[in-house]
C-alpha cells in the first residue's frame, strides 16, 4: 500500500518512519518553497503550487491508494481535488472546519460543547466596541484576539489586557477576519489524542497535559495529572462526538482548558500532534502507527500505556549530545536545519511515578538545554 | 554521526529506521550478489568485493564515523583492514570467534562456561570413529554434526540417530571442518540478549524462550516462562563474562538449552538478533536502538519490560493482510521478495498475561498462516 502525504514536516518524517515497518510506501506532496529535509530518502517529494494539473500530481505522487495530511492548514481546493483520484483521510471537511477558528466554534456550539465564550470579528467590523453579534456572555477584558486561520503555536494571537491595547489593536487590525475569546485563567491545559478508524472504531490515549512557553508547546506529560475520572471521561466523550460528527478518520487532537473541574475546548487539530508525541516511547501503540492503521482500515492499536510519559520539545537549539540522554529517555531529532523558534526534535521520558519522571525532566533541562 | 553496516538484510533496516530518530544517517555495504531491498532508501548502497581498494569503500560510505555488523558471517579480512579508518563494533576478535564454532567452543570452554559435549573433526580426519580428541565425556548417538562455519537458522547442521547416519556421514562429510556435538533433548531453548556499552556497562534483556522449526525459530515469548531465579541469573553472569572477555560492544545474543535446570550455551550471535524482535513492542528500548547506543557511546537504554511479548516470524510466506492484526500486535515487514523458508517478516505481540498471549499468537497462527 502506497500513502501520499500532504506536507514534509516533522510529522510526516514520523508518519513515514512508522509506517515502513508496516509495509507502507510514502511519497510527500511539498508547496512552493517548503523545506523537506524532514522527509529526505523517506519517499519521493512532489512539488506542488496552485494552478498545476492534480492528474500529474497524482501521478508523480506514485499513484497513491491513500491520501493523508500533516497540517490543518492544508489547501483545501487540493485535497478535495486528490479526492477525484484516492480516498483522503481525514476528510477535506474537517480541514475546512478546523482550520478556521469561528467555523471550528460553531462547529463546537452546534455539538453544545463548551468552549471559551468569544465573538467573530470579520475584517468590515474595524472595532470591536462596534460588535453586536449575539453572545450569551458579554466578553471582558482581557480578551484574546486570534486569526481565523494561520493560527498555531501561538501565531498571530494577541491578548488584549486593557482598553488601551484594544484601541492600538482596533487601529491596525482591519485586514482579516479574527474572532475574538474570553482569556481564560486556566487551572490547566490538557490534550485529548483519540483516533477512530474507517470503521467508526474509537480508542482514546491518556489525557496529555501540556505546558506552552510563548504559545508553543514547551513540555507535556501524561497521563495528565490529578484529572477526576468524570472529567478524563468528558474529554473521550467530546472528542467522540466531535469525531463522530465530522465523519473522521485518524489522529485528532482536541486541546482544552481545565477550569475548576470543568473543560473548555480550545482548538482541535484534524492530525498527529506534538502533544502525542510522547506515545512513541510510553503508548503500545504511537499516535503515527495509529493514524496510518486508521486510514488503511488496519484494526486500530491499542492505546495503552503502562507507567507515565513526558515529553520535552527541542525548540530552536543545536542537536544535544546523545550523552544527556537516560535510560528512560530518548531522542527523536527530524533532521532541520536549526532556527531561532523553530521545533528541531524532542525527547520521549518514561517513568514508574510523576515524582522521578519530573525528576528526569528536571534534570535534562537544566543540563541540556541550558544555553 | 553517521553509521556504516556491513550487510543489507532485515537487521540492517531495522538498525537504520531505530537510528533515524537519534539523528544518525546510514550507508550499507553490499557484497556481491546480495539482495539489498531491505535497506533500500534508508541510505546509500556500496557495493565490495574481496580485491577493491579499502579507501575507495570508505570513501563512498561517506566516511562513516563508526561501522557495525548485522551478521556473524562477515570477511573478517574487510572488518579488520575498516579498523584502519574509524571504530568497528563489535571488534572483529568478537566476529573471528563466533563465526567459527570450534574457536567459539574454545573460548567458552576457556571462560568454565557449560555447552554441548563435542569433538572436532578436521576435514582431513575422514571418519568420526577415528577420531581421538580429548574429551571429558565419551559422545554417543545420536549426535549432531555442525558446519564450524556457514551455520545459522539449521543449516549445514546434521543430526546422526545411528550407526548407518554416521557411515553415510563419513561417506561424504570430507570437505570441511566439523564439530560433532552430543545431541542434548534440552526441556527448552532460551536466549539472552544483552548489551554492552562503550563504557562497559551491561544491561540485560529478560531472557527469551524460543521455538524453532527446521532450524528456524519460529516464535518466541518473553520474559521465558517457569524460569528460576537463579537461572536467569546464570544466564546474565555468563553473558557478562563472555562479552567482557572479548571486549565486546553492542548487543549480542546466546543462545542456550535449559537442561533440568542447568544452562548449556549452544551458540553466540555477536549482532542483534531474531530472537530479540519483540522487543520492539515489549522494552522501554529495543535491541536496535540499544546496539546503536552501544557503539555510539550513547548511554544505554533501559531494557525493562512490562507484561509479556511475544514474536511470531513470517517464513515464505506472502505480505498478511494487515486485518490480521490485534490492538496488541504489530507487523515488521522486511520489503524483500517472496522466497520460500526465507524470513520475510515478524509479528510482535504484547499482552498482560500469558494464557491471553498464548491465545493471541495461536488466533493468528490459525488464520493468518494457513496457507
Amino acid at each position: 500500500m502506497h500513502i501520499a502525504i500532504v506536507g514534509c514536516g516533522q510529522l510526516s518524517r514520523m508518519l513515514a518512519l512508522a509506517g515502513i515497518p508496516l509495509g507502507f510506501s510514502f511519497s510527500f506532496i511539498a508547496e512552493e518553497g517548503e523545506d523537506s529535509r524532514c522527509v529526505e530518502g523517506l519517499g519521493t517529494i512532489s512539488h506542488w503550487q496552485p494552478g498545476l494539473a492534480i492528474g500529474d500530481l497524482y501521478q508523480t505522487l506514485g499513484k497513491p491508494d491513500i491520501i493523508t495530511v500533516e497540517k490543518e492548514q492544508v489547501d483545501i481546493a487540493l485535497v478535495t481535488a486528490l479526492q477525484e483520484y484516492c480516498p483522503v483521510y481525514p476528510n477535506p471537511d474537517a480541514f475546512r472546519t478546523c482550520q478556521h477558528r469561528y467555523r471550528e466554534k460553531q462547529m463546537l456550539d452546534s455539538l453544545g460543547i463548551p468552549c471559551s465564550p468569544y465573538t467573530y470579528r470579520q475584517s468590515a467590523q474595524r472595532s470591536i466596541n462596534a460588535l453586536s453579534l449575539p453572545l450569551s456572555l458579554p466578553l471582558s477584558l482581557p480578551v484574546v484576539a486570534k486569526s481565523c486561520s494561520e493560527g498555531y503555536d501561538g501565531k498571530n494571537q494577541w491578548v488584549l489586557k486593557n482598553a488601551q491595547d484594544v484601541a492600538e489593536y482596533d487601529q491596525w487590525a482591519n485586514e482579516e477576519d479574527h474572532i475574538i475569546e474570553q482569556w481564560i485563567p486556566f487551572d490547566k491545559e490538557v490534550s485529548q489524542i483519540s483516533v477512530r478508524g474507517l470503521n467508526k472504531e474509537i480508542h482514546h490515549y491518556p489525557l496529555t497535559e501540556n505546558q506552552h512557553q510563548q504559545g508553543i508547546l514547551k513540555q507535556s506529560i501524561a497521563p495528565a495529572i490529578d484529572i477526576p475520572t468524570e472529567l478524563v471521561k468528558t474529554a473521550q466523550d467530546t472528542i467522540s462526538k466531535i469525531m463522530e460528527s465530522l465523519d473522521y478518520v485518524g489522529i485528532m487532537a482536541m486541546e482544552c482548558f481545565v477550569v475548576e473541574h470543568n473543560l473548555l475546548v480550545n482548538e482541535l487539530a484534524p492530525r498527529v500532534h506534538n502533544s502525542g508525541h510522547w506515545t512513541q516511547s510510553g503508548s503500545h501503540t504511537c499516535q503515527f502507527e495509529n493514524h496510518l492503521r486508521a486510514i488503511s482500515g488496519t484494526p486500530l492499536g491499542s492505546t495503552g500505556s503502562g507507567g507515565v510519559s513526558g515529553m520535552i520539545n527541542l525548540i530552536g537549539t543545536n542537536k544535544p549530545s546523545l550523552d544527556v540522554l537516560s535510560p528512560h529517555s530518548t531522542l527523536h531529532w527530524y533532521n532541520k536545519s536549526v532556527r531561532d523558534g523553530r521545533k528541531l526534535g524532542h525527547i520521549n521520558f518514561t517513568d514508574n511515578n510523576y515524582e522521578s519522571l519530573h525528576r528526569q525532566m528536571s534534570a535534562f533541562t537544566q543540563t541540556a538545554l541550558t544555553p
